[in-house]
């Protein structure tokens, strides 16, 4: 267990009133938490690139009945780490061979795991979160188009419609509306591969990283936009937020409720699981406001 | 994606300020987090009855390479969900063939998940947490004896000492020091079957039934007191609290650290993985203060 | 391990020379196996009701390095036993909630595993094999259509026209043709939901049962005929083959090369793996003639 | 699927009976099968270095009734390819980084899968076998004690004292008699860590290898020698047979009813599941014999 630091710059200390008793009352008087996770189901639409969630009891009620009248049921699961909504830790992706740090790529796993920059490196999350609401800045609220590269400009115009400046350390979450195709009966819908899918192209995620962020998100599979049969064939944007500036991409979002509830700024909260030396892992990220 | 409001009884509001401006203040400051969960590794200590967890990277950077140069490495995760740090869903455990609902334990899987009361219906949690340091209050800070069984009135003596009652909706962390054998490098001394383990029995879970938190926790596989050489045989505390009162059980958790610094309330944060129809979630929780 | 004996009706002994001495002169001499089973690949086509195929490289060449400079790698794999070529055990089907021996079906998997029917009760088989060229037969030799039912007048035409009458014990592979799918690119196209796929009916399955084989196999999927858009919601044959006559099914054979060559009686051979308790396991079985 | 042809040197054809014949009559008077697999039950004895077996039913019967009153339960499994009896592909182990073809070991992972050498790359071998009841051939018929080396002089005293010289493309299991501990409650003493484990070491092997079998096996976990609390810190025999002989091996075996039946000469069966690029596969392998 680690005790980790979080400060965003340019905050000053209120005077009489610790961190703490803010916290304390903050939950005291009552929070209102959106979930930004989506559901773990079998079946759930996910990239064909990863291992599929499976789920199954091996132990039911009943199978094993203790003396005074108890039983358990119990789980296992098997899945990719980046299927539902997940974070990528640094060791995911690489260019010409080497990651964030200058490692060599190839190296960082021997062993079978990375053990600088995996998973279990992703420090737990408790920030500001900004969410832009792109398409509503766009005046198509609903989503953006199939394919569509959310630009520089896209982006600063949610920020100006909603007032809500990105700071340093901040996460921040683009919403593209294209969250609404999650439980669509086809699964190909959502995973776009002939559609194409909307987000950020390289444009936008670097003038994201300007903004000097900790992570971001999105509320689709690959984060960034996907040209129509495209696939995954080049990821710019994973290259500029995770190889080249060190920004923790979080994806598969829910974001329509809080876009629906015109939340742009709430208390961030991430806690992904530990995985020692992982490329990722599933989280259930949440926005946090008062009740 | 569901909001879901979270207000601990007998709290008012602070006028003039909302809470959500109390947690933007918050976060601006600076927090501390304490990490309550233990990192997932492959041979860590946990129970024989749940899958073992492993981790494999199926793809390493270079297995494919993208035509800009471009390269992602991958996992492959399996394991049960009671492994490592978790949280029990009320899917888990019945008595006498019934769940917290009285609903039919049987009946409740029936197709493989437990829809009514599966660990997808285990709402995210920002709340109040109290750590009840037993050992320190027992004069033996570093911990209980093996197979020792923490009564109501070592919890009340740990409230006395730190001064931090319970309120209703907390969240309360019950400290044994038996986490300090976590990393032993034989397995079995932390799993304890032989030794015992110490923790709550039947009348501590319902003293801390009755003070009325939302969950509960402890630095044990088990949470539990288990006698040497009784495993997990009887789980009185299991009963009175999953399937009587409807409190969660949250396990294997990383208490030291927090209460080394002394840490005894806090903001308690757990976000489980929304396991549609498990029987529980591994999580990483977190105890936040001001930093 | 168990030694089992094996013997085919209305065989008589050969004087003067053992069985034993047959066998190992049939090896002497030489002889030629065709491999009946899929190779298991990620993203082989199968059904989506059971957990995907998975393998992945936990452990690389170089990521532990012994003093003496060996080094190993290995595996996980995580799967559904009904997947690629695989056996049904007596305990995959129930009809009105009994298994073949009249037992509850639902108790019978009390534990999470069927103590009584599971595939660790599938004997090895080495015997009599038969197969039955169907489309040769109608004169179609590439293949039945689609959602064809493969009748009792087609299977007897199939015996009269290779002069291979079926004997009590045997083995017998119905082929349809459909195998020639299971390479598409286009997985669904092999699964077949829409387009349907051959094979027997009940009253193929009947006729077959009334044969006295001790199992049967196809090359298709679900064994049976499925028709346009019914996927598995019903399955007859599997019912008067598992439920009702005790004939174990092998589905997803690979028949194709067998025919071509010409081959309709040899030596069957089938070793399924012992997983104790199980409702089937992958297999891969052999058709053995002589070199 | 393909077909393969397997002749052992030295043998000639039998005038006027076709090999054919001679299997179809050999299974038509009736085999006695010798099952020499184990069966995979969730805490069986098996390295650590391994994912551990683990088996659930994700559907019972019940779950899912058909129209006409049919239901289904099925598996999920997942497992190590080096669990329970198992049989070693040539891309399992490397020397100073070099496989059995010469290629480069670390390369010929790359993709995640052994494309050359891996499992899908073992035909299915019907062969003569030969079991080397070495302790019986000392005179100590229970079995080796732990780690004994068994020596060139023993397997020649094994082959002399039974009759049964090896031929070039048989396959020779060789029995230390450690099997009888797969059983034993306490998992440990079959692994043998502490104890060491019998077999051959280098001279062994290298003998083994001279006489020019396809494949070789044993009933422990690591086929050869173990000395006492070096666990798998150096393999010679695995480096010698399948790094620069060529010589498959498999482990883990049930020998001991082979043995106390005095068959030490018989057709030899097995058939890996072909499991693409795999380091090895889990096997049943078969003796087979006049019923």
């Amino acid at each position: 267990m680690t005790s980790i630091e979080t400060r965003n710059e340019g905050q000053g200390d209120v005077s009489g009133t610790t961190t703490t008793d803010l916290l304390l009352r903050a939950v005291g008087e009552g929070v209102r938490i959106y979930d930004l996770g989506r559901p773990l189901t079998i079946g759930m639409p996910q990239s064909p690139n990863h291992p599929a969630f499976w789920h199954a009891l091996p132990r039911r009620h009943g199978d094993m009945v203790r003396v005074d009248g108890g039983s358990a049921a119990n789980d296992i699961i098997t899945m990719g780490t980046h299927v539902g909504t997940h974070i990528d830790a640094f060791a995911h992706v690489s260019q010409d061979g080497k990651l964030l740090d200058g490692s060599d790529a190839a190296q960082a796993s021997q062993g079978g795991r990375f053990a600088e920059l995996g998973a279990h490196t992703i420090a737990p999350m408790v920030r500001r979160g900004v969410l832009l609401d792109v398409p509503a800045a766009l005046g198509t609220p609903v989503g953006c188009e199939a394919g569509y590269e959310i630009t520089p400009a896209d982006l600063e115009a949610a920020v100006e419609r909603q007032g809500t400046p990105i700071g340093a350390g901040d996460v921040v979450l683009v919403r593209s509306g294209w969250g609404r195709f999650f439980g669509h009966s086809d699964r190909s819908v959502y995973i776009g591969n002939d559609s194409g899918v909307p987000g950020v192209g390289e444009a936008g995620a670097t003038w994201l990283a300007d903004q000097g962020p900790h992570a971001v998100g999105a509320d689709t599979i690959a984060f960034e936009c996907l040209k129509p049969g495209s696939g995954h064939s080049v990821l710019p944007a994973h290259r500029v937020l995770l190889v080249e500036r060190g920004v923790y991409i979080i994806e598969a979002m829910a974001l329509d409720e809080l876009a629906a509830a015109g939340v742009h700024e709430f208390a961030f909260m991430l806690s992904p699981l530990s995985i020692f030396g992982a490329t990722g892992s599933p989280v259930r990220p949440l926005a946090v406001v008062g009740a």
